[in-house]
Formats: structure tokens, sequence, C-alpha cells
């Protein structure tokens, strides 16, 4: 094997491979990349068993051929090569070692055989589509912030992607639920999902898959199986088991009969919740709404450390509510409304409240409430 | 007390106090800020025991007075307010609390009693003298780095600032060792400095006292004595004890036999040091100079791993020469080197190697060779 590659190509699959690389392995080949150099190519290839990832770069391959070095080692070197120079990687077949050389640069790397680097098998996909980066950017985005990171509930430490009926047609759902909230994110569905089995998307793969949708004009191709879900651009692909469970009935969380209705703007919300907790401790971090015609007080009381209040002019026309929630809780959900209004539909003190971004039901914000 | 002021004056004023109050306290005051309100503007005091940092602010001061409130609280509620805010704080006699009022945000803090807050007595000082920020900036900044992290060795855990005899006069010197390399920086003794007495000033201290000196402009007044050092802005005053330990003989350490010279781009010289070094593991960071006629080959061999080398063209007219050194030393000091050229002075394979700036005898590095 042996190819030249810019340094910038260089560092941008290594980098990107590297990631899934995790930093404690058991099994030695894992903390490599799988380089395959092909005469149309060069291919970076990463995994953990549970998640993999192709980066495929434009190189000069000379000789083609495949090798193993570590991913960490190969990702340092291409960082601190000076800016435009070009790379020379070559595997010298006696010593087994992988040279890479870079003007007055010279390396030698230790590799493994590529015989024994675990490639993920390709099973048939029972859905392929495809969908604009912005799109999913916006159904993960929107709702990983409430995945659980309790491993014990397994089946909820991802994004539930699934095909639902949402009040405007049929629509491609992401939900995230750690039990205290959930988010639920629609789009409308793409042509080729309508039997896509609905797969729980591990918290990896869905921070790994974020590093994907950042053009905004990059068309993504989705596969989905029972047990695997694929994401790819023309140059990356990532690949990855989905969580083997159970997602629950989030259905029966989501409050239908909530009326009382409060209209705020979302930023200044979020501000002020952050404000008045700085004086809660970090355990209790409960934050208290009262409600009264047109006017929300929030407030938190540490007896320890003090008290804290703030008033909003808002829009409420109902009777007078007193609610508590996690500062937390509410702060991450105002946060991710990027309307200007965050409209609040509240039952009892005792109920959860339902959160939406205006009348746009597209996306939709559980969050329970706390005794204050 | 109560008492006007801007929100900008406080978070600059209060955060920097906050960052002298260490993390977690067996003693609950020293979680606080020592808030005292005159006529004349308002300070907020801060301390470890061991360092005092007293900020001066302007604020519209209504009713003098004085009190103590959590730190990192404080530092909070500052930042979280909104830009061009007036904040107004006022102490509640009766509950004891300190009202922190802008806009429609209220906060309400519990307090401890100033007259528990201990506060450090002000010594007389032996010397009293003046100095530009940006020489100060200039003897710590390009010693600290060197300054001993082992707690065993307690005299080491700072920078020795002293006077000495330099070549071209008597000095104002600055001196941090760890035992393998050694940085001394040396700058024109200022007037009323003669009688200073040799200080260790501790490695806390010279982190605080950085965020005096980012002003060139800025006169700095420097106070001494045998136990407690002062640096003192118009606005800030840090006070701290000095490290109670006699600092070794160090001009034991500095070579002054060393003969053979090499002259390199310190830029690239750094650079290509961090480079070889990746290949080498983390314990073992040792990369070997190999010196001929004009030419320095730098070389790491890390059997596991792999190896590593680069040549790098440079002014050598002595005899050839191979000599190890820890990658990170190295790379620390060539970092300090701000001229184009680093010169290094060698004596044997087995001898310390003396580091300058070009001709510049103000600024000396040592550092011990390691086999290679």
């Amino acid at each position: 094997m042996k190819f030249s590659i810019e340094r910038a190509d260089l560092v941008k699959a290594v980098s990107q491979a590297q990631s899934v690389v995790e930093r404690r392995n058991t099994i030695p080949i894992l903390a490599n990349v799988l380089i395959e150099a092909a005469p149309d190519g060069v291919s970076f290839r990463a995994t953990d068993l549970d998640t993999e990832i192709v980066d495929r770069a434009t190189a000069q391959v000379e000789r083609p051929g495949a090798t193993t070095v570590s991913a960490g080692m190969l990702n340092d070197i291409a960082r601190k090569l000076p800016d435009g120079a070009l790379v020379q990687l070559s595997l010298d077949a006696a010593s087994g070692r992988l040279s890479v050389q870079a003007g007055r640069s010279n390396f030698s790397l230790a590799t493994l055989p590529r015989e024994d680097f675990p490639v993920m098998s390709s099973s048939e996909y029972s859905a392929n589509f495809s969908a604009p980066a912005a799109v999913l950017r916006r159904l993960f985005d929107k709702s990983k912030f409430a995945i659980s990171n309790e491993e014990t509930r397994y089946y909820l430490n991802g994004v539930y992607m699934h095909v639902a009926q949402a009040e405007d047609g049929p629509s491609l759902r992401c939900v995230a639920t750690d039990g205290h909230r959930l988010a639920r994110i629609d789009a409308p569905l793409p042509a080729g999902a309508e039997d896509m089995p609905g797969v729980i998307v591990p918290r990896k793969t869905v921070a790994e898959l974020r590093k994907l949708l950042d053009d905004d004009e990059a068309e993504i191709a989705v596969s989905v199986s029972e047990t695997k879900v694929r994401f790819a651009t023309p140059t990356i692909t990532l690949t990855s088991k989905v969580i083997d469970g159970t997602f629950p009935d989030y259905s029966r969380v989501i409050p239908s009969g909530n009326t009382r209705k409060l209209e705020v703007d979302a930023g200044d919300f979020a501000k002020a919740v952050d404000r008045v907790a700085t004086v809660s401790s970090e355990r209790s971090r409960a934050v208290k709404l009262s409600l009264d015609e047109d006017r929300l007080v929030l407030s938190v009381n540490a007896p320890d450390a003090g008290a804290a209040d703030e008033e909003l002019p808002v829009a409420y026309a109902d009777e007078p509510l007193e609610i508590g929630f996690n500062a937390k809780y509410l702060h991450e959900i105002a946060s991710q409304i990027e309307r200007e209004n965050a409209v609040f539909l509240f039952n009892g003190s005792g109920d959860a409240a339902l959160i939406r971004e205006g009348g746009d039901t597209s996306a939709v914000y559980v969050v329970m409430p706390m005794r204050v």
C-alpha cells in the first residue's frame, strides 16, 4: 500500500474516524483505524463493535493495499504536520510498519494485520430513504437532551426514531425521554420510509451522526433494519447497532387535556430560570412558577443559601396557578425553542406540563412537576 | 450597607476575588467574599488564609457597611444579570440577608458576619518598589513552567524572587526548578528593591498575580518581607504568604563550561520536537538529538508504537554529539523563546544543557539529559 494525501484531507478523515474509537480498549485492534487504499481513493474505518464509521478521501494511490494503525497516533501526527503538507503513507511489507512522510518528518508506525480488523457486516436493510441534513439535525438536536443516562433503563439511552401519525399526516418522529421530561419531534415522512421499523439510536451514534449534518444542503441516505441503522453522505458512512429493547409507549405520558395556557418569550424565560436557580443547591434545583393574570413570577427558596425571584410579563388568562419544576429541565426545554414564544399548557400543580413552540405541533415537550 | 454598582464593575471585581476562594472549604466563611462599602467606593475581599485579594470598584454608596456572602454565588448572579444592568446590593439588618436587585430580578442571600472574616494582617514590609507590569509578566511567565509539583519538595513549589548580581549589573531575578529543568530570568533591579529579602512566591499566587499584569502600561507596587509579598495596582491588592523554606543554591546547577553551540529556529524546533514525540509512550518521552555539522536530527524510538525522526537545518560547527532529553521539557523551554533563534550550549551527552535566546543572558534555561 502506498499513497499520497493532502494533510487537510487526512486530518478531516482520520479525526472523524478516530472519534468512534473508545479510549480504553481490551481488544488492541479496536484502537486502530483500518486504512484501505484502492485505485479510486482511500478509506479510513474505525469501530467500537457497536458503531462503525468509514471516511473516504481522495488520494494519489500508487499501490493499493490495506493495514491498520493506532487511530489516536495517526490523528495526532496528521494534526501536527504543517499546513499544506503532502503526506505519503506506505506500508513496508518486510517490517510490517507504516511509513508516514511529510517534508523532513518521517514516522514509522506499528501495524496490526487488516484481517484482524472487525468489519461490520452489511445487513439487509428493510427501508432506505434520504432526508436533508437540516431535517435530521432538527429531529436529533431537539430531542437528544432528554436521553436518559440511567444504564439500567438501557432502552431509554437513545433516540427512538420511528414512523408515526402526526396531526398533519404521516411523519418521521424522534422521541427521547428519561422519565422526567420528554421531547417528541416530527418531520414529514420521506418517501421510502413508510415501512421503516422503529429503532432506538444509541446516544453515541446520535453524537457521531451530528458531525455528518453540518452542511444544510447535504442529502443523507438513511437505511434502517430491525437491528441496525446507517447514515451516509457521499464521503462518510456511519453504521450502528440499535438498542435491543422496547421503547415505552410514550403517548400515555403526553397530556392531552391541559387547558391553562401561558405564552412567554422563550429567551427571557430561559435566562430568568437560569438566574433564579443560582441560589438553589445542586440537588434540589426546584423553581416555582406562580401564575396570575398576565404575570409570571419565578422563584426559588433555598433555606441555607437564600432566595430569588423574578417577574416576567406573559400572556395568561386562566385562574392563578402555582407549580414547581426542576430548573435544569425547564431551562433545557426553553433553550430548544427557536421561535420567539414558548407556549406552556398546564393542568393542575401535580400534573405534567406540555410545552410547544407557538402553535407548532411538530415539536412537543413534556416535563413532570416537582413539589415546591 | 447599601450601594448601587454597574453590572460590569461587579462582575470584574467579584470574579477576580472569587478565583482565590478554594472549591472545598472546611471553614465556611472562606467560601465567602467580604464586601465593604465606604463613602468613596466598595471593596471585595477573598482569602484562602495564604493568599488574599482585595478588589476595589466604584459604586454609589448610599449607606456604608460590610457583610460577607458566598463568593461563588455572587459571581454567578453577577454574570447572569443582563448587560448594562445597575445592581443594587443592600444588607437587611433584621433578617441578616443581603438583597441583590437588578431590573425585575431579586435575590436574598445568606450572609456570615464580617467580624468572622479572617483579614490578613498588614505586616511591615522591608522593601517597597514599583515595576512595570510587562517586566513582572516576563519574569514570572518565563519561569513558572519549571515550578515543581512535588509536594514533598515544598520549597520548589514556587518562583524564587530575589536580588542577584547578573552579568550586566544588579538584577531582580526569578528562578524556578523542579530538579529536571530550571529557568532563570533577570530584569534590571528597580530602585528600592536593593534590600529585598529573597522570597519563594507560591504557585497559586503566581497564577493570581498574572491577572494583574495584562495592562502593559500599569505600574505594579511590590512590597516584600521575610514572610509576605504584596502586589498592587490602583484597584487590586494581592497579598500572599511566601513559602517558608530555603530555595536551593541553583547556581551550582547552571553549567558554565558548555562550549558546543547549536543555533536553531526556536519555533521550528518546538514544532519538530512535538511531532516526533507523538510516537513515544506517555511515560518515557525521550527524544534524541543527533548533531553533526549544521545538521540536527530529532528522533524517537518507541519499540511498541513505532519510530519518528525529523531533520532540521541548524548552525553547528562542533564535533558530532548524541544527547537525549524529555520531549515535554524541551518543548516547554523552546516555547518560551520569543526571539527567532534558540542557542543551546552542550558539554557531553551526560551533562546538562544550557539554553538561551540568542546572545541574551537575561533568560537562561537548563535541562538535564536523559539516557536514550
